[in-house]
């Protein structure tokens, strides 16, 4: 792609083109931040109305039977499962990443304590996704009985670390930062080698490369439906439990929501079979009934045609910015391999805040994240070829002109 | 109230009267269900228009700074506070009731566990409404250190089932079934006389009956938005924690939305100051800002107001069912006492299912709950004494033809 023409050629051919007509975008804006809040799928507006005006207005508290707001969850789950390998009945959209990463780390904890009670260690990466190893942090604490948190600083040293000392291997599949992106289907085999159990973030996952839950034998999985999946802001997260293991577990965050006869007012808990046993309290059903909007847009493609834009996305955003702003100190931490990498591609530069907000007081949007990284998403659904162009011909022009150098993008720790 | 004109007399007379129109009410509907879901605010559709057009399609990621998304738990929290005797910063409106219980009941736990180890005991009541004991046994089970639950039948049982051995009172203030209210000031006092720690669960308290928090000096509450505060369905829970002990607490739910630099993206966990550490994950935003606009409303009136067309609206509806449906099995299980209940009124009947079937079939709406219980709420903000006169009548209809008894309205076990 040596030219803008070459980019309005790509999308001309694009077999995802038209899919960008689901959203509502934002004029002069080329969004790139779809990996950390998804834009507005069309059909959110009117779904939001008809909840509020219809379902809570005149339903009222018949809805929940009448409106479905108690199946949502699991519905919406079901939806869900396809996007990531996942069979039905296995998924339950509700709470956020972090309190379903506490239910699923208490009962894998607990589920190995009856197998194998001298295996006391989590394992992740210290470039994890801060709130699961604060999650970890704050389980282990709890519990006091000994479990530690064991971090590596590079993929390449998780086979070392897991090891029949492991309970637990809780890996975000593709890095926030770098959209490093783990193999599986090898770590999964490599973690339940060793007799630990494999608990997955799809965060970065879902809805941006394809997942196949089941097919690599994986236990347990979180993730969020407000990035890729483009829910809305803060949209309810989802936990995925491996059918063969629902039964047996226990979660200490044992709400109404997840009791086998939640009505029938019994002051003993008593769990549900199945995944709703995950469940808690009662969920946000605005911000819920959203997220099914978002997924229905997934309806019209599929995972290998996403990532096969994906990967042409990224390929050549890495690329120009390597062609064209050659010279200005923009180190690539994505990987090139295409194995490795996410739905996103990450720069670093010693200037990457003050380069991020002159981006996007021009209308290129993507975001930084300490240290040092420019942080770019592509998503399939509604990025087009020339976006990429038009994104990198802005920052080759902030990077040859300096226009970062301008006062009103210096660091001000507005997000410390 | 002894005729429909004298209803519409009083609802002349009302001072709130106006506020109804506040409200979008469904028509042909006497809703008196809103202690279990509250009705939309007028604002709140356009609210929603908002959030979805302007804050997430136009402002997209930067929302979170600009639109103020990042401030809303704390935001909203500090408007909440006056409705419950709370100060700045010691309310966050954050996850669900059940999520919230388990946070403060962890740290209450352990903070008892620091002062005083002997005290293994939680005391509650058994007609508790059911998830309070759910995630009570969840956490002792989870802990696995003698940690038992301890329930009373009667109300009264109370202040010996607390003593030395008790760490908390986990009480909820009205009781979801029955209306009975206790007295805060004298039980908080008694809990601290014993030694224990006051835990109050405000579900049918906030925005129904007046509550002083401080006053009291309660350590921890938790309650709910959806019900009389018109949040919306499943819109997220809110928690209290009393300003003296906020800096010394520890709660396991230890997400990045609690800690002390969240965007700093440090990989071990240091909690917030103050209220903040309550926090967890990132939060449904379309729905935690319709919380916003039910909040709205109280500020054209004040708890005292509200109190005094509570218990007008009560007591008229208890005399007239007892005077205009005598003879039908109806027994009243809602305290007399104006200082013993909340804001609604429930009477038992062998049929209660049936009957309560046969009234919203009539527009008259309000629940059942087992065993027998036939649950009306009264929600001064938009409750007319004239809906009371007519939820009489349709009553005493239903009894005095049995059209209870018609097939479509027999128990199908819908809700178990």
């Amino acid at each position: 792609m040596k030219t803008r023409d070459e980019a309005l050629a790509l999308d001309r051919d694009d077999p995802l083109a038209p899919l960008r007509n689901r959203f509502a975008l934002a004029p002069g804006v080329i969004y790139l931040d779809g990996n950390s809040l998804g834009v507005p799928p069309v059909a959110a507006s009117a779904r939001a109305q008809a909840v509020i005006g219809q379902e809570w207005g005149e339903g009222l508290i018949r809805s929940w039977n009448t409106a479905g707001w108690f199946a949502l969850p699991r519905r919406l789950g079901d939806k869900l499962a396809p996007l990531i390998g996942a069979g039905r009945d296995e998924v339950v959209v509700t709470d956020t990443i972090s309190v379903n990463l506490f239910k699923l780390l208490s009962a894998a904890l607990r589920m190995m304590a009856e197998r194998d009670p001298r295996r006391r260690v989590i394992v992740s990466e210290r470039a994890n996704f801060p709130t699961d190893l604060y999650i970890a942090q704050g389980l282990i604490e709890q519990l006091d009985r000994g479990y530690t948190l064991r971090l590596v600083d590079d993929p390449a040293d998780l086979p070392d670390a897991i090891d029949d000392e492991t309970a637990v291997a809780m890996i975000t599949h593709v890095n926030y930062r770098t959209g490093y992106m783990h193999d599986m289907a090898s770590l999964t085999h490599l973690i339940h080698q060793a007799g630990a159990l494999a608990l997955w973030d799809l965060a970065h996952s879902a809805g941006a490369v394809p997942v196949d839950l089941n097919g690599v034998g994986a236990d347990f999985a979180v993730g969020c439906t407000y990035k890729y999946l483009n829910g809305g802001p803060g949209s309810p997260a989802f936990a995925w439990v491996a059918k063969r293991h629902q039964n047996t577990l226990a979660q200490p965050l044992s709400g109404w929501w997840g009791h086998r006869k939640p009505f029938a007012m019994d002051p003993r808990y008593a769990p549900d079979e199945g995944i709703g046993r995950f469940l808690c309290g009662t969920q946000p059903i605005v911000s819920m009934s959203l997220v099914e909007a978002g997924l229905d847009v997934f309806l019209e493609t599929d995972m290998a045609a996403i990532r096969r834009k994906s990967l042409a996305l990224t390929d050549r955003f890495i690329e120009l910015v390597e062609a064209r702003c050659a010279g200005h100190a923009l180190t690539l931490v994505t990987p090139r391999a295409h194995a490795q990498r996410g739905s996103h591609a990450s720069f670093e530069h010693p200037h990457g805040y003050e380069i991020m907000q002159a981006l996007i007081a021009r209308g290129v949007i993507g975001d930084y994240r300490e240290p040092h990284v420019l942080r770019f998403g592509f998503t399939p659904l509604y990025t087009r070829f020339v976006d990429v162009w038009d994104a990198v011909e802005t920052l080759r022009d902030i990077l040859d002109t300096e226009a970062w150098r301008a006062p009103e993008f210096a660091a001000r720790h507005s997000v410390t």
